[in-house]
């Protein structure tokens, strides 16, 4: 890191700084100007240190040079991290894949019929929630372990990966029993032991960005994961929060291909939530694959105006079916395979 | 517009709001629930009067019902406006516009080299800013007249229309002589004597939305050039302004069916300024003709190091030429066209 | 809640919507005006729906106008709450508390001066994290339960009840058995699992808004813990985050009068978190007392440069001594009292 | 700055990027470590050639030393910065000053009554607009220099000094003839042909930062007005845009410190637009004279129901006259006066 010392700053002031760096390990670069002294800090881990030197009176400004992740860094792994799932599925190669399903699992006969739909337009893994964050206590919450069942036996049975959230670590434990993807929702972000426990168990991971996080903290959370052994994550941008207020959230698509340079982990995008309303998801799914997703992660529901939740912007099967050619299409103009 | 009363609210308190309703020449719909009274106000321009109904202490919450712009709305006009530009370009319609060229004229050799270029690589519009608006007042602030000048000499030799950027009111006037196109920048849409002036001559208009301004003040700032006569506009979405500092703003993709819903008029999108960082620029472009953009702006600079502006995200000559195939693959794949 | 249908939605759309409202057993007022229907549907509850509505092809936009929590509000409790702490420390009242501390748990000798010195000052609560939420895997994450120790032991010596972070249902328990308050940090203000934890034991809980949580969701939050039978919540902003970078959060401090509107709950401001910089936390906790802030939490420690975490926000002993007498001249000011 | 290159940049690019710094007139300083090597480049007005490097392939990153403003800044200028404005009203010293007046000019008699109560108040200088920039076309504009008329004529009876906003450059001169302050909004911070007016002009300027204007932005547009000769600068913080949708703006008080810290110019609050309800002005009020403002702006009306803008927002007297002597406590706290 580039620790640039205040106008002015005492020689003894910048004395203390170059002990400071000294006594860690590191070699320190003097820079000295007309004005402003320059030190540089350069060597593993090095931005580690940069609270306790900002908490310095002679420190002006610090920038990291090096970033702060490390396995999760493109410097780590040159090539692009294909995620192996269950019957066969590989995200992050040329095949683009369609998580779809409902937003929760309601009954067994919505899942099912919504199951039999997506896989016949072409959907390669189930998704589907048993253990739903509401922000109201008085909102249905999910079925739970029943649910978690229900997808099991959906996934069995029309022979696709499944992927459901956890919230605790105890989910994650049930998860990793019955589905095939354990996914960490944009709530849990910086729900470390959560990241943990989901480092270590085996299943893939897919790890939404939450509402106001930064593409550098995104990459550290995952690093949690990494860390501890699981590999096999997808990151999921699923909008973020801003002024406006005419969408849900703002589907943030920049972050696919600074993503991409970033980091060797497949990206997968959620125009469902990144939108929020219906008619528009499938404009944003094309803007998602052009925009280079590896997969996308879309809400269909038979009969959204009884949907338990996110009923607004679940497309009805019929919808998603045309939009599957449609995305086909884009797909094949970048270079990519969908269907 | 709905206006909901405060729990409690007095007799005497509701009266007053429906005889203000009456004396405003509008009919009130009351709706009176165990709790709450509600009252409807619905007429053409009922939403003016917000503010007035907002300030009575009885009032709770006010909801809009009609949108507050008119002549920009798709109730107003069902079919998409095709902008009609000099050279017989059409925005709007199935062909997809580029509008490239340096963010600023610097010399003339710079400016004919890039227009020669981005001509054969299948731009239709030449950009080039003559008044540059700069955060610095020590910066480099454009060419004036001389650059519009050159512009115009420029679309003579080239065969192709252009826009370029007016800041003042006696700007707009000499745009409006030199150029096809005149462009109102992102800092300026809400200097709404600017935009006036852009209404009452006869050149079309490119509107490019602020860093914080919603889909609805766009379309109030659109709404105040069509209100003086030129119905020849088209919107640009250029980013955000948000918390996510990995990128220069962040492109609000959304944005685009959003609009396409609300109004007629045509849309652009400006991908160098969206994300800011050469090499994304291009990927961004993709996204952008995905998602339902009628026409981009990109900027193009033979040698993006020695650029007075803008450098960062210029792409070089060749980037643009093989970025163009590239789109018009996924124009093709939307049902549209580009080269 | 106000539902406005589409224009021109056919009249079986509009009695679809009816009937619904019927079947879940709500009255329906209706209000035809020339182009649009508007229907409302009042009673307690009737937002839990909103989705399903929405979700409704002929519905254009619903207006809540119930709150969605209700525990957590005025209407439910018109008095302020005051919240009961071991060693008689009352918040909420007249008397307003100061929180401080380092913000992590270091060494023994550490905390006990830490503690002896903001007691001197007039601190009245003591805090200190064993658990540290860390954006990155690899920066010190707390002492863990000795940490908790040493905390129980420091508020024992100087008669001071404590606050410490729990992340985890099983840190709630830990806390709940060493400390006098237990916080539930930013990171984790929807982790529904942790929220319901600390709404299930007695110690009171510090509720601190996430950088992106909106003022509703902040209570919706709280109305997790209140369902569970613990009445006994502070809510504490700390900084959203925003697109201002030279500061570390922008501290709202709109949201304390709104909040006090709104709710019962006494209301804690952390101006270190919201400022981030150690020279200005001062001037901020003056602001946040005459906002009406009910208490503040404050870093300190005895030397910042070697702190572990948030050094460059942390107050030296001297500076906090200093500003709580500066503070205790604002309370007055507003009729409140600190010293 | 300092720049740092990409990892494995090549001998030639180093090179490159030195021959640049050297061809430019500057000295450069290079540190090498192990993997990066870094470049310092320092010296007046280094900062203006940032984009010229960035846009170089070899460079990853360049973090700015100086900063970009000189006039406003207070290296350049120690002591604070004293406003004279007519009738002795001094602005930036001890005695905090509160503007106080009607949104828009409206009737001669509404103006004059509001000018008498609030001068009894303890206002000591008029805010009224003749000019109003509306976010739509059909809504009130303002008299125009009838409202100036009115205000100047206000001012002479009641021994005030007047504030007025200018949008235009012609209307810079009209102001300069009638008002003693000259106020650029929030929506103009840079239309820069308007500061340049305004700084050629002898009247003092209230600069009120934009919606989602950076500090550094505010001050390098406050730098605009200063590099054209008037260095009677005001500058006035009004609430920024961000997610939180319970209230109009967030106002920003970090940015008084911050301010004070980098600027001589006094620091101006305007709790009505940053927060948007009237019965939280006066809260944000005290908030704003704790954090260290040098004046306030306050919207008062007798009748807000019937004001032709901001009636939400505006005072009514009476509660204007308690709110000055609360705000005189809160004044006498922090060392300053204001009755």
């Amino acid at each position: 890191m580039i620790i640039t010392l205040k106008k002015g700053a005492k020689r003894k002031e910048v004395e203390s700084v170059i002990d400071k760096i000294k006594n860690l390990g590191y070699k320190p670069h003097v820079s000295k100007g007309k004005d402003v002294t320059i030190i540089g800090m350069i060597g593993e881990y090095a931005e580690k240190y940069k609270d306790s030197f900002e908490a310095m009176d002679a420190v002006e400004h610090i920038s990291e040079i090096q970033k702060p992740y490390k396995l999760a860094s493109r410097e780590f792994k040159k090539e692009n991290t294909i995620v192996k799932i269950n019957r066969n599925v590989e995200v992050g190669g040329k095949q683009i894949h369609v998580m779809a399903g409902p937003c929760a699992v309601e009954t067994k006969e919505i899942l099912f019929n919504t199951a039999k739909t997506v896989k016949a337009s072409g959907a390669t893994i189930l998704r589907g929630g048993a253990f739903k964050p509401r922000s109201s206590p008085y909102a249905f919450q999910g079925l739970g372990e029943k649910g978690l069942k229900y997808m099991e036996a959906a996934g069995e049975k029309f022979h696709m990966p499944t992927v459901s959230e956890a919230m605790t670590v105890e989910e994650v434990t049930l998860l990793s029993k019955y589905c095939d993807v354990i996914q960490i929702g944009a709530r849990n972000i910086q729900n470390y032991d959560l990241l943990k426990a989901a480092g270590k168990q085996a299943k893939p991971v897919l790890l939404k960005r939450g509402m106001a996080t930064t593409i550098k903290e995104l990459l550290l959370s995952a690093e949690y994961i990494l860390s501890q052994g699981n590999y096999n994550v997808m990151l999921c941008e699923r909008g973020i929060r801003t002024f406006e207020d005419s969408t849900r959230f703002t589907l943030d698509l920049n972050a696919v291909p600074v993503l991409k340079k970033l980091t060797h982990l497949p990206i997968i995008l959620d125009p469902s939530h990144g939108i929020g309303i219906r008619e528009h998801v499938g404009t944003m799914a094309k803007a998602c694959i052009a925009a280079g997703a590896d997969g996308l992660i879309i809400e269909v529901h038979p009969n959204p105006e009884e949907a338990l939740s996110d009923g607004p912007q679940s497309l009805l099967p019929d919808q998603f079916a045309t939009l599957m050619k449609e995305l086909d299409l884009i797909a094949k103009a970048v270079g990519r395979e969908l269907l």
